[in-house]
């Protein structure tokens, strides 16, 4: 028997909406993110796609998009986990910051090096900033060195993939459809770890928001083909949108 | 250190809209359901009172409810514990049934009687009838007979209070404060043990639904003193309405 893993974008967020970096800062859904939310709920429910434990980042907009999607697909009473390891790549300085206008004063060459560079992370967030994360209650229990002030995905797969191992694998070996609701970085970390994608090629790969990717794996937890969407047309519409962001 | 419960019940679902006995059958909240639980939010945030963790039934309703009140209190990021055990008082061969019509048919006195006896539980639900809950895939893991088809207040006690010790005292004596989202029953037979509630007086407590209720527990996780009612006026008003229920 094959497992089965589902992983989901949260929808537009009303940062996305402002085109501000976000990352850590822990904004809401637009109305736009609900609608999409909606939509990945009843896809699952179309496609017959039920989870029956679901994993997600500690930020809102990807914990409001596991609600509503499993809402809409009857399943809100299935098991919950959360962890930071789910979260967003931490933008760094950058965070809370226009894109239109840090493209514009940076310039597009050092603009992509930070959004898709594979281990150059943008400038350190310091700790007394408006956008940094330090207090925060959610990351109490955090080492002070585990609290990112800044990451690149390589940092990201680095603190992802030992929960993948830890928290997911077991849930997926139990035989449990396994939904994760994340975010586009620590979601590309995983799709990286599962299709072998190297570490140049990954910065082509974007994830749409708010539809379903089903990946069917072995005993070894790798995938047996290739993952899923399940509307593959809106899938390459919303990847396409996702490589035009920050060209307001 | 006093330790810090909040029990909190959901609000107005769709049968309550429509007047039916609904134990086990999974309705969702209702619009003002919806509008009590984010009530129930802002309460939590007036009063300070911010859970670290939540636990509810898997029933759709107390989740809507503490979903909805921990997005509004900015802790939606929370740790997340579900059981069967915090579900409602399972109905019988009530749930589906109009509750006017039925007071009506059986009279006053045995209306009474299925509502409020501490012992005696209406019929049995038949496994083939249309509300059983036999076959519901959040039930695959109990055994055919910790599947309730009936229950009493006292059935509802006896399978409770052993997740209250498992599971909710656990995470109060790691000093959480800890939310319970759940049932009119099945927060009232954790206000029965808490409070020292005989079997006889049990049956004149109604608790609102909506209003967050506070407790502070010593070393025993018995309480400190009453529990308190983050809006003690409405909560008397919700308290009267709830005895008046069936009285269409």
């Amino acid at each position: 028997m094959p497992h089965t893993l589902v992983l989901l974008r949260h929808g537009n967020s009303e940062w996305n909406q402002k085109n501000l970096f976000t990352g850590w800062v822990d904004v809401r859904l637009s109305d736009l993110g609900k609608t999409e939310a909606n939509r990945a709920g009843e896809l699952l429910v179309e496609h017959g796609v039920l989870p029956d434990v679901q994993h997600t980042s500690v930020l809102t907009r990807a914990i409001q998009t596991a609600n509503i999607a499993l809402d809409v697909a009857d399943r809100a009473w299935i098991d919950v986990r959360r962890s930071w390891r789910l979260n967003e790549r931490h933008y760094g300085a950058l965070q809370g910051l226009d894109k239109a206008e840090t493209l514009e004063k940076y310039g597009p060459e050092q603009f992509q090096l930070w959004r898709r560079s594979f281990d150059v992370p943008p400038p350190v967030l310091d700790d007394d900033a408006e956008w940094s994360q330090v207090g925060d209650p959610r990351y109490e229990n955090l080492a002070d060195d585990e609290l990112p002030r800044t990451e690149c995905l390589k940092d990201v797969i680095a603190r992802m993939l030992p929960y993948w191992e830890s928290d997911i694998i077991p849930d997926l070996e139990a035989g449990k459809v396994v939904l994760v609701t994340a975010h586009g970085n620590s979601l590309r970390a995983l799709v990286k770890h599962l299709d072998g994608i190297s570490d140049d090629d990954i910065s082509e790969l974007n994830i749409p928001t708010g539809i379903p990717l089903v990946y069917r794996l072995g005993d070894d937890f790798m995938p047996l083909g290739p993952g899923e969407y399940l509307d593959p047309e809106a899938a390459a519409a919303g990847a396409a949108a996702v490589a035009a962001q920050g060209k307001k």
